[in-house]
């Protein structure tokens, strides 16, 4: 069955193709320039199609999809300011290293920069932000031609991965007719072999890429400097898909307890929820024999505690800025592993880049140490009691101290507490940058319990956050949790169109305390004005009329009956809105009160412990 | 008073700079890397300050300041995706030639590609959308580099004008502190007078900038052939700022009437409305003498009037494709006057381009043939009675055309009749992208009134409109009234906080067709599917939540109330949507049906009067 006219030809190969190539979900937003697009992916029978009407919030539920799955999914628009609308999420899948490929239908060449209605310069839209840029030929019943077009879909889906997903552009010219409508002698009947790319099944080009990984002799400095440490610790940071390329959480563990070096685990590291969370952490048990080895509460207490000497990490720059700041202030060794090599290092802080993906470098160190493991049977965390089992104390005075403060006063910090304590298992947990973010990191306990942890960390936007979390909720059948707060739900509200038309349900914990709370953590907040009319900005946003809106269940929760009403939507369907509020400048004040109180906590038993 | 530090410093002295250029409104969104600047624009005095919560709404709003006043607006916004989100209109501005000057701040080099939180490649990331393109100096107390602080706001402000005004971006990067804490030392109290600028009154630079003008000799290709024309014609397109300058109406007229050229006036031409449209014209007085010199009808019938031999034409490619497909097919001189020279030619029909400024292109043209005018007395335009005589009798017909079936069955068209016809005087009237401002162009009839008709009609988005509106109405105490399409309304629905934030009243008539009509006008209305689910899109929702979540009142009017309903709104203060339903499919059918019936009326008067 050949091809009407060349447009619709150009638009089947492309799909089939890229469909071939494993993609599985595009998200479509209406337009007339990118028909072709739009009806080839329609009518392919592989391939989901999401359709959204803003083109911001398409972008960002494509890059939701794509970060829960490791998958690229793809993006179609027409042309003009709809491609500009793509650029927050282009940029946040650069920095988060999401795999995206971006189609833009556009002009054909003679109507650029010719005053041509809806015609703008797409040629490098996204500048630097992009893995690679091509613009597709126009349309042509030429073999080589068509030949060159599955080549560069093949190479554009395949550029969307590797040791550095990220977004992928693809500007496509278009002439009229653009639907599928009859042009005689276009396309030759011939062309209807060439639609079904070569004479076999599978991809014209079947891509297929390698890991970085390291040679044997290449682990020495790291090995040497892990056996030689007194104060060993691993960091697991932000991960990206091609940090988790690989990663068995129980590598990272085995590695982690033949050192006795605790894995300080970031909520969006994929170490600090899972199967490899043991139980003992999970319900604090009070038996001194159980120590854990996935900490969580770090950023409360890593101020009061000894540095380390040698550090691993892998993943982003952690979420805590205690942390960082340790990292930084440290005279450690800092081995930072990157699959693809970057430097991701604003403190300038690791000393050894090792560029090659975390998932083998784990596997191989795992094995190395459990062959060396002491052959008396000795535990060897035993050699580093005292190092591990001061990260262990202060771990449970910190989640003792939360636990009773939370319990007294539940403010801010309590939803995200419960938020991830009662989450269901498995689940998805969306959660949005500002003061969300840094709550969860605070006031998420490590549980063994299978939680996939999300958010836009790259370039850490309010922007999207309800399409990213709703695109990652499409992506499988867990059910799906969005923490936010009330600037980034007014933000995106656009983006909860998709409930309804793309079929996703969530639950959704809306912190609304009318405005910028994270404003209060800075010196800005002394300065007023123009501190509450500039940065603040309270707007008296009655989110209600907007769920009705988009026809979702709104419920205003007290904060003290949060996780009962939380437990309660995650067992019904439809999407629920939680709106809990809250007054920032009170929550931030009990912030820092709460980080007094830990800092006391640990410190006081550290110097017990001194005097013993 | 010395500044407390060097990101006040600098904040400051933009501020300040940009004042004394002119400067008068900024956009701000809040953010804590662009602190320096949102205080100092906060605390200046001769600057209005415009608090938005989405950039990408901020900066339509900036673009509607600008494009009403013709004088730059700023926008401030924080690093990171924050910039992106002003994509879309800073693509806008550059297409429309709109003045907009982008300041956004930046972390300091070194933590650019550092992994740092909220970083991204911030390096000219609009590409070749702005005119210009700066990276801001860190700031330092150094007196060389305060000065080019100077220079480089005075010429930034500058670049946004001239024959081709747009965007400019500055990327401004800022270290901690960014708040007016005080560091001991940082700035030597001297700079106290540096703040000052030079010691005296005045920008530091100031700056102004010549109109591209024609000499003597070069008028005469362009006389000579009006003079010898027999079918001349005048066609205003959409104008900008710089088309703008320095045209006075009049001069077009005087021109026209001596030549007896019809003038062609796109609704967004500022010619179509105004003092100068003849009152017989606008009260379509039954008088024969009564020979109207602007119409507006041109859309219905321009396809049965012959064709002519010279026409002179400024603005943007006009937004009737009748009219495009008519210049482009007939085989006549065109001169395009462009003030900054640009080929804005999508049909490739000027045969001359002028690169000068229609204003005082016209002033000459008008006292050119003021001094030529036959000394006799006798109206010149009797020697092309025949020719200017059908464009009367069209334009006529196709009023009383339109007037019969609109009253009978008033739908989408009748309801821009009436905006235009019952619009205040003075008023300004943003019509959105899509078919309502292709409806304006059928169905709005040239009037004595001073209306500004403004539209996003650089690269035709219907995103933003709201927010555009919004800005335009900001900039003048004119009553505002929006018209918009449903689409266009859920994508901008952000934009609306600025009723209330930025305190704009506006009339907002809100075409509500349930998805996207303009698809019926095109061939793939018979594919479906994909037809309904990937381009009509409905999407059921019910916008009076919406207008709740911001106040708005909210009103669903019949289409017969229409014209009283929007009266009644126009004498009210607050703002009103007024929301009128339709089957998008039978309005299309509508158009059809009334765009056969008028090139019937004026193709038979023609036989009529060829059988005279």
């Amino acid at each position: 069955m050949a091809a009407p006219n060349r447009a619709t030809l150009w638009g089947r190969v492309l799909a089939d193709e890229l469909a071939k190539g494993g993609l599985e979900g595009v998200c479509i937003a209406p337009g007339s320039r990118s028909t072709p697009l739009t009806v080839a992916f329609a009518e392919h029978s592989e391939i989901d199609v999401y359709s959204h009407l803003d083109e911001r919030s398409a972008a960002f539920f494509a890059l939701g999809r794509a970060r829960r799955t490791g998958e690229p999914t793809a993006l179609v628009c027409t042309s003009g300011t709809a491609a500009a609308n793509f650029h927050p999420a282009v940029m946040e899948a650069d920095q988060a290293r999401v795999p995206l490929l971006v189609l833009t239908a556009d002009r054909p060449p003679e109507l650029r920069d010719s005053g041509a209605n809806q015609t703008v310069d797409q040629v490098k839209l996204y500048g630097d932000a992009v893995r690679w840029y091509a613009e597709l030929p126009e349309p042509e019943a030429d073999e080589r031609t068509v030949r060159s077009l599955r080549t560069t879909a093949a190479r554009a889906l395949s550029e969307t991965g590797g040791p550095e997903p990220g977004p992928v552009h693809l500007n496509c010219p278009f002439k009229k007719p653009l639907e599928p409508l009859e042009v005689p002698d276009a396309v030759p009947d011939s062309f209807a072999e060439t639609l079904a790319g070569r004479g076999r099944e599978g991809a014209f080009v079947e891509t297929d890429s390698g890991t970085q990984t390291l040679a044997d002799s290449q682990y020495r400095p790291l090995v040497r400097s892990l056996e030689d440490a007194d104060r060993p610790m691993i960091v697991a940071g932000p991960a990206d898909p091609a940090d988790l390329t690989g990663l068995e959480p129980e590598h990272v563990v085995t590695v982690a307890e033949r050192l006795g070096a605790p894995i300080l685990a970031d909520p969006l590291s994929d170490l600090r929820f899972g199967r490899h969370v043991a139980d003992s952490v999970e319900h604090g048990s009070g038996s001194d024999d159980a120590v854990p080895i996935v900490y969580g509460g770090y950023d409360g207490y890593i101020d009061s505690l000894p540095s380390p000497d040698v550090v691993v990490r892998f993943g982003a720059s952690p979420t805590s800025k205690p942390l960082r700041h340790a990292l930084r202030d440290s005279d450690a060794r800092q081995f930072l592993l990157d699959p693809a090599g970057a430097w991701r290092e604003a403190t300038f802080t690791a000393t050894d880049l090792v560029a090659a993906a975390p998932g083998p470098v784990f596997e191989t160190l795992a094995k190395t140490f459990e062959e060396r493991r002491p052959t008396d049977g000795a535990d060897p965390r035993v050699t580093r009691t005292d190092w591990l089992s001061r990260y262990a104390d202060a771990e449970r005075r910190h989640w003792d101290v939360r636990d009773d403060a939370l319990e007294s006063d539940p403010f801010e910090g309590a939803v995200l507490a419960a938020v991830f304590e009662h989450a269901p298992d498995p689940a998805t947990v969306f959660v949005s940058n500002s003061m969300p973010i840094r709550d969860a990191d605070r006031f998420g306990r490590p549980r063994s319990a299978d939680l996939t942890i999300l958010a836009n960390r790259g370039a850490s936007g309010i922007d999207g956050i309800a399409s990213t979390a709703l695109g990652a909720g499409s992506a499988t059948d867990d059910p799906l949790v969005l923490v936010t707060g009330d600037l980034a739900f007014y933000h995106d509200s656009n983006g909860l169109l998709a409930v309804d038309r793309c079929d996703v349900d969530a639950t959704i914990v809306l912190l609304d305390n009318d405005g910028g709370g994270i404003f209060h953590k800075l010196p800005i907040e002394d300065f007023e004005p123009p501190f509450t009319d500039q940065f603040k900005t309270p707007h008296d946003l009655e989110f209600d009329s907007l769920a009705e809106l988009y026809g979702l269940e709104f419920e205003r929760v007290d904060p003290a009956d949060f996780a009962a009403a939380y437990r309660r939507s995650l067992e019904r369907e439809g999407t629920q809105v939680l709106s809990v509020q809250f007054e920032s400048e009170t929550s931030h004040r009990r912030r820092e009160e709460l980080e007094r109180q830990v800092n006391e906590a640990v410190s006081s038993a550290l110097e017990g412990e001194s005097m013993d």
